[in-house]
């Protein structure tokens, strides 16, 4: 094992944004060029972050060694085409987390992603499921987590709703917990140990609605990027 | 389930036309610009149908959401490359089989392909396979279904030769049944019900003969897309 | 200049059959592959030819040294996006017909296209240009020419028009003429000797209608391509 | 002339980014995923605009038909590459705006795009340049115009620096006009009046400052990207 090097702190934080396309194909007014143009231009307002998109549709399925080397973390959002992903980019990602402490961010329905799936061992099978556009609450649960820097519990107007059971390991730490209009509950802001790398979970971000503009969004996903690179 | 709205029978029939780029690879006088862009072209030249190709180089392997929306049925014509087709592919393929009722019509090699062996639920495994140019003559078993609809027993003078048992389940119908010049008979064109959907297997089409270019084979093809569309 | 080789009269002729994209995009009910598709498969049809599609988005814009090499004719259909072809392109099919006889066929409105406009050393500009799905008859005004065989006076029932003057030189050959409904005349398919290799236009086949079905223009087609590549 | 159809003022507003691919290259920490990213990104945190990357490197290099059909604004954004951009393209834009209103915004070094340099009829040379990394001091010279609506007179602290004399025709308006640390003045947001259709220059914007993420260049993008779409 390789641990990664301390970082410089004054180093800009790498974060390797992937998205399936499948947002940029279904939602083309809400995520014209995709999700991942959208998180990864948030990111890089601020100075700390020098964020590139990659998408399955690139060389190497954006994942190149050149391209995971580069990165302190990988963020991945993906919907429809989670079969799409060749086993051997699971591969690579598995590699640079256990040898480069590569971080590594699971947004939304990427809970049934391959890479995520293979980094807990579960199934990451949820409860039911709704996409009635109901509201959705979330509470931090442990405000002095980096994560939830900055971040107050808020509602989220119009979601897809996920319920437990989410079939995964117990995480290290529950950031956050959401409840929802139509009922049903879930742990939405969950860390994963990977030894010395780090991994988040993060639920909400379904394509229809325009989540990742929000301001309290923006903040965790910035908070959780700095953590998984080991910034904090 | 969210079976297919009625079709309105003026639109045309839309067909993707999707085939793993081997033919034009290996038999580049035979089909330049691969079998698909064949059936698709002689599809096209009716006005009952728009044909588009698709292939496996293509962005999400030709299969994205959007294509498979546009699509009322695909046609599947594989031989090398099986393995390569994502298992996210079929399982698009299959959600739209299960809720739209999208047609699928496998073409000769396509007995392998990942699809047609998820969709019938076997190994599509042959009896004896042998590749010497002789002759098949093609017995109309069910002249009065919708796929035979214009065609006569006939003879394909130079074919590769397949052989029963075939690994299917029970098909609903034997549309088509051949013998072969040294031996064996094979059922050549059957049908199964996928529930409200239909899926077709259509055993003609090695790629070194020029068979998708004759108007039989090409009557078939026209006939078998109709009905897999609803439209018979 | 080195003159290409006395053909096998028995090896199949190269077509390579150019497309800008535009009528795939606009009008992809009628052309969902392109036109460069609906007319290489009606080659591929008779065993006489090969016919590889080729399109501007192709690596080397579809006219590589070894794409090139390896045609007979050249067929070329353009429309919007003629000013996106690049000089180099107009220079290497120059070469190609030069030294190796290559044949060129443009199509419509390939007359104002880069490699034709060069080839003749005209504008290619036309008289009037009327797009009112008018009907257009033309006379076989030669018809003993080899790009005339088996071709009578016919009619297209909806064509755009378009009108003399054209800014050609003087043809060596004006096989076809057109008059229209509306009104007009037109020098519709006229052939030009450049040293051994010949080019000819042909002015039918805009993208709204089906005119690349028609037998008589795939009559045409085929005739011109055998021409150009010297084999009539 | 087929003047645009009175948008309906719901409507979001297409704004069509384009950028050559130079500045990710040359400046990956400052714009990782090209300025045309990052100026999208901004349009679109606000629901009046739906704004879609295009690229040099695109099919049509990313001024397809269909895309400029789409875009009521085109932002251009060019350094290294001008000379790589097919006339076509500037043709296909010229004819988008002088048919269809479509609107022109020129960026920082697009003074010498293709697009830009035709649309005005000059050169578009400047006086002195200097890349000193000083201040500029803008001024808001007509208040009352859309394009200033909401910003006050502000100081970038480093940019590379344009001198007049700038050969542009007379402007319709000098919206901004800067002087800089070093001495020398220019007209840094000048509109052009293009019969029905409008076109924007707008100077500040050098690839190495972080020009694009501030609030008062991303308030006058916006409302020039208002503005140019006849929506003001």
């Amino acid at each position: 094992m390789c641990p990664r090097e301390a970082p410089n702190v004054t180093d800009p934080i790498h974060a390797l944004v992937w998205a399936e396309g499948s947002a940029a194909e279904e939602e083309p007014d809400t995520y014209p060029n995709d999700v991942n143009a959208a998180i990864s231009a948030h990111l890089n307002e601020d100075d700390d972050f020098v964020a590139k998109t990659a998408s399955l549709t690139d060389v190497h399925h954006g994942m190149s060694e050149p391209d995971l080397a580069w990165a302190d973390v990988v963020l991945w959002w993906g919907h429809r085409y989670h079969g799409d992903v060749p086993d051997g980019v699971v591969e690579r990602i598995e590699r640079h987390i256990a040898w480069h402490d590569l971080g590594f961010i699971a947004l939304h329905s990427a809970h049934y992603s391959k890479p995520f799936t293979s980094l807990i061992g579960a199934t990451g099978d949820l409860g039911e499921v709704r996409n009635n556009a109901e509201a959705e609450h979330i509470e931090v649960r442990t405000p002095d987590h980096p994560i939830a820097e900055g971040v107050d519990d808020f509602t989220l107007p119009k979601v897809e709703m996920y319920g437990e059971p989410f079939d995964v390991p117990d995480p290290d730490t529950v950031v956050f917990h959401s409840t929802f209009e139509g009922g049903g509950e879930f742990r939405s802001g969950i860390t994963f140990d990977l030894d010395s790398a780090r991994c988040f979970y993060f639920r909400p971000g379904h394509e229809e609605f325009r989540l990742y503009h929000r301001q309290d969004i923006r903040q965790i996903l910035a908070n959780a990027t700095r953590w998984a690179a080991g910034r904090d």
